[in-house]
């Protein structure tokens, strides 16, 4: 038997989501036999074809179900007949705060190898930690219409920000910029405009700074910071913000540091009172599905996170090291028209060669 | 006597803000002079000075005083010793409410001659407009706070949507569009999470679209929209915004586009009812205040738009093109180490010698 068993959810989803997931699961399970580790899978049929078929997004007792396992890893969910909404609130929203996944983790580094649109840009100057707050701001969900269809029609739509949830996702940031050789922690906001949510995250991260002197903080406006990622990413090490302007800025992240086929997430609950939750940050671009035509890298990377959550830090690392020369490899040699499948065999056979 | 005459109101402001608006007022006379326009022009001290001094951000007498005005031209307002947000919501934002600036316009050029970080993007590839909403959204001001200091606190912050505020810039950007070769319109939004805002946002769009058949209407949401202003910026051609996502969009626009440097802003009441103001998008950077370093081009091209808004077509098209002229010269020539006063005199200069 192995030495460690994790529970693993799987969650392929749709369009590319299967094909990605597929390879990332050969990769685990590369990973798993260097390392004395064993995946134990069960897949849940979730996302679009399950709410064409049955109208279901997430059915309680799934929801039940997946909170008995260590860790979930999705694909992507999405057609373009879903109307929008239903499966973000209805599906990835409600896991993400049902498990209270208040930490989301979202990389942006240039691996070398990798090409980038900015001109002049090398990977040192590129490898910021975004931390996203994961559960609360503006997609909280609050918010409403009064007067519908009418002329004095109003939505709202409010940014619930509480001292519980910035100040978790603060201090977990503090925590992995203290680890990191820069240690450099930059807060961004809007609290020129936003002003009462901004003077809360101001204030907390003064706070908590107090338990890191090590660790020194910056603050950078969304708009700025925006354009710094384009034009000065070395300014950035660790990055704390809230949901919406994370968003934003990782997808801004992931298109200067390779693109979206590389971008990874962790969605995470640090206290492990609930599964985590990994995907790559891309959707499920139903253009290229069935294809074999959609790059697993996003995938793979997301699996060295949930590797790394789950303190296999060696398996994880593993994982990162074979991914990297592999995208090393893709620049010196040409990428080839490689499918989906031998992006994810070369990559197992990466994991297993290593010493 | 001139034909026409404009009362100028103008607010130099802080750090930078004198300088360039000393350059924008010097081409705006040499603009005056070729076609029959006289600027009367008071200048009013508001920003961190007079906030230091006085404490004031915008006494309501001064407010009246500029009601009587035909435009408005800013430089730039804010200090380091100003706390944040005093002068952003007492000031600025308060000006854009009070007078109904609705559009905030905010092109998105690369002009020939102008490097962008961006390899391979041809001025060609990047020719937006972005419309975005000033009066309202996140913008508000609205939302609070509740046990303020204690672990229960609550922050929240809400975006603020009605018909009329969404369906005014929505109209005036479907007009722009369909005035413009490629007649295409993006709404930028995130009406997967942010359900209530981008449903109204959504049903405006369609609905207002009926009334330009001859524009094509496209989505994204403002994540993918960043992405994309960086890999595929010639997607776009005029896009619709809300306040808080235009102020980001326009920002990463800004730095793709030349830097800071270049980017100009009108903050517009289409109907006159009130006099638009108009103001490089860059701040005061009082860490090169005084000292001749500024570019004015940012203000010159913001004194365009505002020509433009005057019904001075012909005068704001020769002071674009005369900017457009520098530009591509400083890309032939060097850029040299032209002061602040110099490159607004060169700019003058070619205003006046154009036939
Ligand atoms: C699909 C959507 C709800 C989601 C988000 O906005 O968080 C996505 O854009 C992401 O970044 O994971
Ligand atoms: C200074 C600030 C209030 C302003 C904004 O957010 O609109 C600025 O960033 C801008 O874009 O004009």
């Amino acid at each position: 038997m192995a030495a460690r068993t994790v529970k693993l959810a799987v969650i392929p989803g749709d369009g590319i989501g299967p094909e990605v997931v597929a390879e990332g699961l050969k990769v685990l399970d590369a990973a798993a036999s260097e390392h004395d580790i064993s995946f134990q899978t069960t897949e849940y049929e979730l996302g679009a074809r399950r709410w064409h078929a049955t109208g279901e997004t997430l059915p309680d007792s799934v929801e039940q179900e997946l909170r008995g396992h260590d860790a979930i890893l999705l694909g992507a969910v999405g057609d373009p007949g879903v109307p929008s909404g239903v499966l973000e609130r209805g599906l990835l929203l409600r896991l993400r705060f049902a498990f209270s996944h208040y930490v989301n983790l979202r990389p942006v580094r240039l691996y070398p190898g990798v090409g980038t649109p900015l001109a002049g840009v090398r990977p040192e100057d590129m490898d910021i930690l975004v931390v996203r707050e994961g559960t609360e701001g503006p997609y909280a969900g609050m918010g409403g219409v009064l007067r519908k269809g009418t002329p004095g029609e109003i939505a709202t739509q409010d940014s619930v920000n509480t001292r519980l949830g910035v100040e978790r996702v603060v201090r977990y940031a503090f925590a992995k910029a203290a680890q990191r050789p820069r240690k450099q922690l930059t807060l961004v906001h809007k609290d020129n405009v936003l002003t009462f949510a901004g003077e809360l995250w101001q204030r907390v991260v003064r706070e908590v700074g107090a338990e890191f002197p090590e660790v020194s903080v910056d603050y950078s406006h969304v708009d700025a910071a925006a354009m710094f990622f384009v034009s000065q990413p070395q300014r950035f090490d660790v990055v704390v913000t809230d949901n919406l302007f994370g968003d934003i800025i990782t997808d801004l992240g992931a298109a200067v540091a390779g693109g979206i086929g590389l971008a990874a997430s962790g969605n995470i609950n640090p206290e492990n009172d609930f599964p985590s939750m990994f995907e790559p940050v891309h959707g499920s671009a139903p253009d290229i599905a069935g294809q074999g035509k959609a790059d697993p890298t996003a995938t793979l990377l997301s699996t060295a996170i949930m590797l790394d959550h789950l303190g296999l830090d060696a398996a994880a690392s593993r994982v990162e090291r074979a991914v990297s020369a592999d995208l090393r490899a893709r620049a010196e040699f040409g990428a080839g028209e490689r499918t989906t499948s031998a992006i994810g065999d070369e990559i197992a056979k990466r994991v297993a060669g290593q010493g």
